[in-house]
């Protein structure tokens, strides 16, 4: 019998399955470094150990006999890596990541925590054409202590194996459109109360933001074989498009749909460098493939705004914003979403709807 | 004169020399980022300090005043820092990288170790046209401490910058083909008697694999122009091959040997994910030359299987696995390693005898 | 009004204005190990920690409730991030960069060192065709503690937002030429007095260094595309041109001043082992541009030796060397820095002047 992983197909999977994935991840100042070399990332709690300091985010952690403090990476990193741990048994075999919901953030993730990510089936549904179907998750990233570090669905589509295989019994999971604001978890003892909005780099808080407002965020990259790459292989994500020019008939490697995620959260920062924190990703979809040569642009929407709930989540001096992240290929400065068709506009690759905790 | 390092000739070598190679080198957190964004690697113990731990592995270390607890990085980091010291001494003006005997990994090497690397001239025999030599040395790389954390045989094929120059007399050393496997050193504290197969990846031990049974490893990688320099630079190898376009009349950059020997050990995961441990090399040879666009795949034969000593270097639920690793331009399904001639088939470019260890 | 940094246009600078830059920055193990694989640098003091202690350069420093011991980073790491900070409030509208003067390293920076940039506008003088002018600044960048870690001049030719704007007063800065050797900052507790020549790959001291010797550092390495890119973002440079194939009518991407400096000064290794520190950097012209695809070469010229003061910055077996580093696309044996008509020779790139520290 084979000794390598095959991927599980669409009729391998049942509902109320629970999957361990391997394998376990430390998170290092190593990521840290590596992520600022790929993504032009500037939010201060990440970038500076003394501002994330100054608004309660140095964290004490034990390293064997000592403690130390460390301060977080960016959410983004934690997502990735154990985002990255559900490929080889949820999408090694998958036709298309369909969509995101009720992702939580629950604890900022530091050097030297070592994460590892379960899921369970909640859903399934055969494809109409019997040759695939999609498949629904809620994943779970633990860390060293067994605390959950982030939650989220997800659904793929994934293709059968054997395509006379029987269907299974249709479950769709019911999945919030939008996390409820007062279920956003904000990291035990951030305070913004005294946030440096000059060392931050904007000026801007809640109450400057309206519901409808885009940003464009102006700048763009231009993607290089090499970058993409080397993200998603440090997420030990095993998705052979993205490596192996063999794999797909145009002999191209597709971009992973999280390093766009990631670029254009970067590229967010000119224009809401204080959306510190990702709090929440309610939606989201990658409408369009992405590849070396394109240049990347992005540009936001604000979708809500709220206040935090004193004695639940609520904190000094927090508000949460909700934003429409959109990357584009090539700079759309009319930001449109979609064409009157409905249909996402022409360059649009990412419509990613997330909570981010902001000064109030 | 000048003060530039030319490197050293054929004639320059005397059997006998020691040559204390530069820099001295310390291996950090940023290295394995660095390493798992260059190859596709998941193998748990350096993936996961958790890991690590739960089989022995966390070592102590003092960093300055303070003990730490840190776990190790892949042995193949340790590897390349040590071999690429010896290149500006050893190989800067050398035709060909013909063997490697005799590599055994001494000690686990942490993060904060410090390698340094010391060669010793074993053999030396001119080349019947007079022009070029093999050169035999066998090098040390010791840590911080002074203990031996790996050493090799390697012969190298070097230019005579004197044609004239007489030839010394040839002296060829005794290398074994394969090191013996009671000869094998395991990590102290090694354990693998509660090893965790699922946070492993698989569940395959010692006893799974038939001597003979080879194992097509299935994922490729196209390789970039970028990640083989950045990894060759990481090495401080200084090979100018590999960086520089106007040193090859073809204008490519050679890819390094050992790049396609990390990128092979990364993908022999998908099949080998509890082959921990590279315990020692008995041979190697780099049989065709790489360069950005190639394809790379790899597959393993399983040559021998051997239990370790009780009493010697017997360890809690630990076994030796001997596999040939092949690493192929384009996929070869058949994994043909030598053609009907007995010479390597024509996409062959790496092959490593290696002693791994593995769940008895 | 929009929320995103438009950049400073010539007319928004005044002098004596001071500007607070975001964001923060921790350096990291990380940053070494990124700065490794971009650049082939063999410095032993950063290179390893045991060699920084044994020259007096492994620094105590709190991290949380603990102390533990670092050893420096790259000069240039702490210099490009310190640099990367200005960017978006003087250099974002920039026309060109025009110069340094006067930078000066006042202590070395070590992993968990976090810093900040300020700049204070020193002189202005508009252009005669109205539409540019040239902004001199003082940048000093400050670790956590608020000590002074780099301090520099620079001056920028900046576009005007308006070209109808009133020219401001002609202010023009005097800037020393040279930093006086008597000025050089000695990092506190460094002693060359027992520094092993072997360890650090050269046997070459101050007395060995003629004033006009030239030195062909021999190496070259071709530039490719994603590494000028990574090493950019990793120092949070937002200059698009490095970044953005379609900010520019030629679709390339222009090379960071920067990047070449740090690849010049790693090639310089090779003839310059021993000029470990980087004590001031006395003037600076990036003097043509650089794109992927490039191969830089580099040589310096001695232009000055020095002793130290004993009682004032001299330390135990440490003097001080001159040098110009020249780097030029294609390997220009001959070492040219002007033609006859007292321009740049046509590849040359960089033309760098500093104060290196050495064993005396």
């Amino acid at each position: 019998m084979s000794k390598t992983n095959p991927g599980n197909f669409f009729e391998d999977f049942q509902v109320g399955q629970v999957i361990e994935h391997a394998t376990p991840r430390t998170v290092t100042e190593g990521d840290r470094a590596a992520y600022g070399s790929l993504y032009p990332t500037r939010f201060a709690i990440p970038s500076s150990a003394e501002f994330a300091a100054s608004v309660g985010l140095k964290v004490s952690a034990l390293r064997g006999p000592v403690v130390v403090e460390e301060h977080p990476v960016e959410e983004l990193i934690a997502f990735h890596i154990a985002f990255g741990k559900t490929v080889p048994d949820i999408s090694l075999n998958a036709v298309a990541n369909l969509g995101y919901a009720e992702c939580r953030f629950h604890q900022p993730v530091v050097p030297g925590d070592t994460l590892s990510t379960t899921s369970e089936v909640i859903g399934l549904k055969q494809n109409s054409n019997g040759k695939s179907g999609v498949v629904y998750v809620r994943s779970t990233a633990t860390n060293q202590r067994g605390e959950v570090a982030i939650d989220w669905a997800r659904w793929v589509m994934v293709h059968k194996r054997d395509q006379t295989a029987e269907a299974p019994e249709t479950v769709i999971p019911e999945l919030d459109a939008v996390v409820d604001p007062k279920n956003l978890i904000v990291p035990k003892g951030l305070d913004f109360s005294s946030y440096d909005f000059t060392a931050a780099g904007e000026p801007h808080r809640l109450a400057d933001y309206e519901v409808g407002e885009k940003i464009d965020h102006v700048d763009g990259v231009t993607l290089t074989e090499s970058e993409h790459q080397q993200a998603t292989r440090l997420w030990q994500n095993t998705a052979k498009v993205h490596f192996n020019a063999e794999a797909r008939p145009d002999g191209r490697n597709l971009v992973y749909g999280g390093h766009i995620i990631s670029l254009a959260r970067a590229l967010s920062f000119n224009g809401l460098a204080n959306a510190q924190l990702v709090a929440a990703i309610n939606a989201g979809a990658h409408t369009s493939p992405a590849f070396a040569g394109d240049t990347v642009y992005a540009w936001s929407e604000v979708l809500d705004r709220a206040e935090l709930e004193p004695g639940k989540n609520g904190a000094p001096g927090i508000g949460a914003l909700r934003l429409r992240l959109v990357a584009t290929k090539g700079r759309d400065e009319s930001m449109t979403l979609r064409g009157e068709d409905g249909k996402y506009a022409p360059g649009v690759l990412l419509d990613l709807d997330y909570w981010s905790l902001i000064p109030a």
